[in-house]
C-alpha cells in the first residue's frame, strides 16, 4: 500500500519555484469562490508517520492560502469538558461551516491509530471504530462536504534521519514523542495499523491520498494541487444529486393495520391514583437524579407527538420533578443560521448533556423524518438516509453511557379537535394555536405513515421508542415519568 | 436596609390560593408575549441569606412559568475552560438570548460577596468589583435586557431556624455550606457586606428587591408579581428610546489639524531591510509565543484600516511566524442571527482566547464606531456609549494578563485608488474590490472624524491604539509585527 510512497518522489527547486505563484494564486481563488458560493465545506484530515511533514505542510497551505478561511484544529488532550461527551461530540463542534476549510489534526484516525499502536484496543475495536469513522464521513458527504485525507509516508531509513534534525520543532509529535518513534516497534506496528486503516476507510466518497514526506517541494505541491483539484471540481459541480433509486418507504405496510392504529387511545388513570403516581414517579425520578452512578451517566429524553397531544404538560411534569439545575430544556424550531451552515444532526450535538446532565428535547432531531418529509422540504433522498444517520447518532450516545428515552405521543383525530377548540377559547393559551396547526391536521394520515415508518426504522434495541396513548392526559404523564423512571433504574443499577 | 425585611411578612393560605391560579396565568401570557416580540432578554438575579428561599423560589417560577423559556443557569466552580478565560466570560456565553429569560444564580455579586466575606479580597477591590457588574448591568440595560435583582433575606434567628429543616435539601448553599453559616460571624459578614452591594448597585436601570424569605407564600408571591409587573411594563413600553443630549461628538476638533492627517505616510523601508526585518520579527514572534510565561497570558491583536490598507497582507505576516494550531483568525462580517439576538459585544467575546493562545480579529467591536457610525445603522446614542462599553471590555480582557494590540493601517486616498484599479486589473485579486469599496471611499472625510474620535476615545493606557503608516506595505508590516513583540515582551518579562 505504501510501495509508490518509498520511491523517494522529488521535485527539483527551479521546477518547484516555477510552479508555485500560478498554484498560489488558483488556490486562492478557488478558496473565494468557495466562500461566495457558501454552499458547501471542506473538511482535509492529516494523518501519516512522524517527520512526514505533517505539520511543515499545514504551515505551507496557511501561508499559500488566505488563512482566515483555513481553520487549522487539533484534538490532543481531552479537557474534562470533552471527557463528559462523547467522543464525537468534540469533532462536531469543530466542523467548518459551509464556505470554509478545517484542517483537522488528531483527528479520529490519529485516536484509533495511537490506542491500536500502544495496544489499548485490539483488532476488532479498531474496525468498529473505523466503521463509526466511515459513517461519519458517509454522513458528512451526503450533507455536501468535501472531504480529503493525506497520508505522510516515509520509509524506516528516512524516518529515523529526518527524526535527527527535527528534535526542536514545536510541530512534532502527536502523542508518540520522537522518542518512541526511533524504536523500529513503534514505526513497524504504525505502519502495519496504517495500512489497515488506510484500506478500510478508502471509499469512493473520502479516499485516502499517501503522499511521499522524503523531499518537502515534491510533498508540498503534491498536497496543495491535490486540494486544487478537489477543490475546484466540487466547485465545478452543479449536477443535481444522484437520485436514490428507493425513493420509496422500505418496508411493505400491511393494508389496513398501522402502527399508531393499534394504540389502545381509551387508557387512563382516575384523578385520585394520578396525584398519589405522579408524587411517588417524581420522587423516585428526583432519588435517581441524584443517585452517585448519575456521573458516569447522562439523560436525553426526545418528546414528538400529535399537535394538542401534551407534550408541553409531560415536559413540565418532568422538570417538576428536578432541580431546574440539572436539565435543559431545548425546544427545536427552525434552525439559525450558525446551524443551517452545518450538517443537519450539528443543532442536536451541541446540546448534548454532559455526565449527570439531562437534556430535554422538545421535538427533536426526528422532525427530518417527520415535518420535512411530509411538508415535502427535503428530498426523499434525505430523509432515507436520515434513519441510518439518527441510528448512528443514538447509538453513539448510548454507547457512551447516555440513557436515552424518546416518546411519541398519540391522540386521536377527534381529541385534537377539541384540544384545539379549547385552545381558542382559553385566552392564556391562545398563543399555542396558530393556523399552521389546522394545516398539519389536514395531512393527519400522512403523518401516521411517516411515524410508522419512523418507528420502525428507528426503534432500535438501544434506543426504542415509546408510544404514549395520550387522549387522557395523566395517562400519558405517568407513563413517561415511568418510562424515564424505568430506563434510568436499569442504567444506574 | 433590610428592616422591612425582618417583619415577619406572610400571607395565608387562602389569599395565596386564590391569587396563585390568575398570577400563572398572567405570567404565562407575558412570556409568550416575550417570546413573540424577540425584542429583548430578561435576566433575573437571584442572591441572599442562606436558607431565605432561593432554590425553591427558582424551582416555583420555573413550575408556574413555561420552563422551556426560563433557563436557569448557576455558576459555581469554575472548569479549567473558565479560569483561563476572564472572569466576566462565563457569564456573557451564558447570557439568554432575546426573547427568553435567564435565572443567573451564584452569579457576579455571589462571587464578590462570598470573596469578602472569606476575607480573600478587601473592601477595596469589592468596590472595584461592584463598578464592573454595574458597568455590565448598565451596558446589558442599554442592550434592551430587563434585569431583576432579588435578595433575599432573613433575620439571624429565622436563618437558624430554618437550616435545621433544610439540611438535606439538595438545593441548599453555594459554597458556603450550611454549618458555616451557623456561625454568627459568617451571617454578620454576610450581611454586612450584602448592605453594601446592595446598596451600592442599586440603581434606576437595575435595582434590588429585598424580600423577606421567612414566608414561602409570600416570597413566591411577591418575586412572582414583581416579574409580571416588570415584564408586563417592558412588554407595553414601545415609547421610543430617551434621547441622548450629547449627540455630537464631545471633543471639539482644531479645525485644520486631524489626528489621520498628522501621519508620515512617506516612511518606507527598502526591500533588503524589509526581508531581514521581516525574520527577524517573525523569529522573535516564534520565540515569543513559545515563551514558558506565555501560559498566564494570551494575546488578542484587532486589525482596522481603510480598505486596500493591507490588513490581509499584515495578517499573514503574522500568522506566518506561528503554529497554526496557537493562533484564531477571525473575520468580522455581518453578525449572525444568534448574534444579533445578544448584546453587541457577544459576539466578540465568545472569541477571547484562553491563556497561551492568540485571536487575530480581521475588523473588530469598533465596527460599532466607525462603519455603524458613519452608515447611520446605529443611533448616535449607541455609538456613543460604545466607546465606554469597549473600554470597560478591554480592560477586562488586559486586566485578566492579555495582551491587546489595536492597528489602524493607514495609507492615503490616491494610494487607495491605486490599489484598487490595481485589483480590479488582476484576476485572483478581483474579488477583494467590490462596488462598496467605493462607495465606502465617498465618505472618506467622515471615516477621517470616525478614527480620530475613536482613537481620542479608546486609546487608553491598557489598550493604546497603533496608528500604522501603511503606504508602504513593507514598513506597515513591519511595524505591526515589532509592536506585537514589543508589546508580548514587556508583558512576559
Amino acid at each position: 500500500m505504501f510501495e509508490s510512497a518509498e520511491l523517494g518522489q522529488s521535485i527539483d527547486k527551479e521546477t518547484y519555484e516555477a510552479q508555485v505563484p500560478a498554484l498560489r494564486e488558483a488556490l486562492l481563488v478557488a478558496q473565494n469562490e468557495l466562500k461566495a458560493q457558501r454552499r458547501f465545506p471542506v473538511l482535509i484530515l492529516i494523518n501519516g508517520i512522524e517527520g512526514a511533514g505533517k505539520g511543515e505542510t499545514i504551515k505551507l497551505l496557511s501561508e499559500w492560502m488566505d488563512p482566515r478561511m483555513l481553520v487549522v484544529r487539533t484534538f490532543d488532550w481531552p479537557t474534562a469538558e470533552i471527557l463528559h461527551h462523547p467522543p464525537a461530540w468534540r469533532y462536531w463542534r469543530e466542523l467548518p461551516p459551509k464556505g470554509q476549510i478545517g484542517l483537522f489534526l488528531g483527528n479520529w484516525y490519529s485516536q484509533m491509530l495511537h490506542q491500536r499502536v500502544m495496544g489499548h484496543i485490539d483488532d476488532f475495536e479498531l474496525d468498529r471504530q473505523l466503521e463509526d469513522a466511515l459513517a461519519l464521513e458517509q454522513m458528512l458527504c451526503d450533507e455536501g462536504t468535501l472531504i480529503l485525507k493525506f497520508w505522510f509516508h516515509l520509509s524506516k531509513k528516512q524516518m529515523r534521519r529526518r527524526l535527527k534534525t527535527l528534535k526542536n520543532d514545536p510541530l512534532h509529535s502527536w502523542k508518540i514523542s520522537p522518542l518512541d518513534w526511533q524504536q523500529s516497534k513503534i514505526y513497524d506496528r504504525f505502519v502495519c495499523f496504517g495500512e489497515r486503516v488506510v484500506q478500510r476507510s478508502s471509499r469512493n466518497f473520502a479516499p485516502w491520498y499517501v503522499v511521499d514526506g522524503s523531499d518537502p517541494r515534491y510533498r508540498g505541491l503534491t498536497v496543495a494541487r491535490t486540494l486544487l483539484d478537489s477543490l475546484q471540481a466540487a466547485l465545478d459541480s452543479h449536477a443535481s444529486r444522484v437520485v436514490q433509486p428507493h425513493a420509496a418507504p422500505l418496508i411493505a405496510r400491511p393494508d389496513n393495520r398501522r402502527l399508531l392504529d393499534s394504540l389502545d387511545l381509551s387508557l387512563k388513570v382516575d384523578r385520585a391514583d394520578y396525584h398519589q403516581q405522579l408524587e411517588e414517579e417524581q420522587g423516585r425520578m428526583s432519588r435517581l437524579m441524584r443517585h452517585k452512578n448519575m456521573r458516569h451517566h447522562a439523560l436525553v429524553a426526545g418528546f414528538e407527538g400529535n399537535d394538542a397531544a401534551g407534550k408541553g404538560g409531560a415536559i413540565r411534569r418532568v422538570a417538576e420533578a428536578l432541580d431546574p439545575r440539572q436539565y435543559r430544556i431545548v425546544p427545536i424550531s427552525a434552525p439559525t443560521d450558525e446551524e443551517r451552515a452545518q450538517p443537519y444532526l450539528w443543532r442536536f450535538w451541541r446540546h448534548v448533556p454532559p455526565s449527570g446532565r439531562f437534556t430535554i428535547f422538545d421535538r427533536t432531531w426526528y422532525g427530518r423524518v417527520l415535518v420535512e418529509r411530509v411538508e415535502k422540504l427535503i428530498e426523499p433522498d434525505d430523509w432515507l438516509r436520515a434513519y441510518s444517520e439518527i441510528n448512528d447518532f443514538e447509538e453513539n450516545l448510548v454507547r457512551f453511557g447516555i440513557v436515552l428515552v424518546k416518546f411519541w405521543l398519540a391522540i386521536d383525530k377527534d381529541t385534537q379537535y377539541e384540544r384545539f377548540k379549547a385552545r381558542e377559547n382559553t385566552p392564556y393559551k391562545r398563543f399555542k394555536i396558530t393556523d399552521e396547526d389546522w394545516r398539519n391536521r389536514d395531512k393527519w394520515d400522512q403523518y401516521v405513515d411517516a411515524v410508522g415508518d419512523m418507528v420502525d426504522r428507528t426503534s432500535t434495541s438501544f434506543a426504542p421508542w415509546t408510544l404514549v396513548e395520550a387522549n387522557d392526559k395523566h395517562f400519558a404523564r405517568i407513563k413517561v415519568l415511568r418510562t424515564i423512571n424505568d430506563a434510568l433504574e436499569k442504567a444506574l443499577d
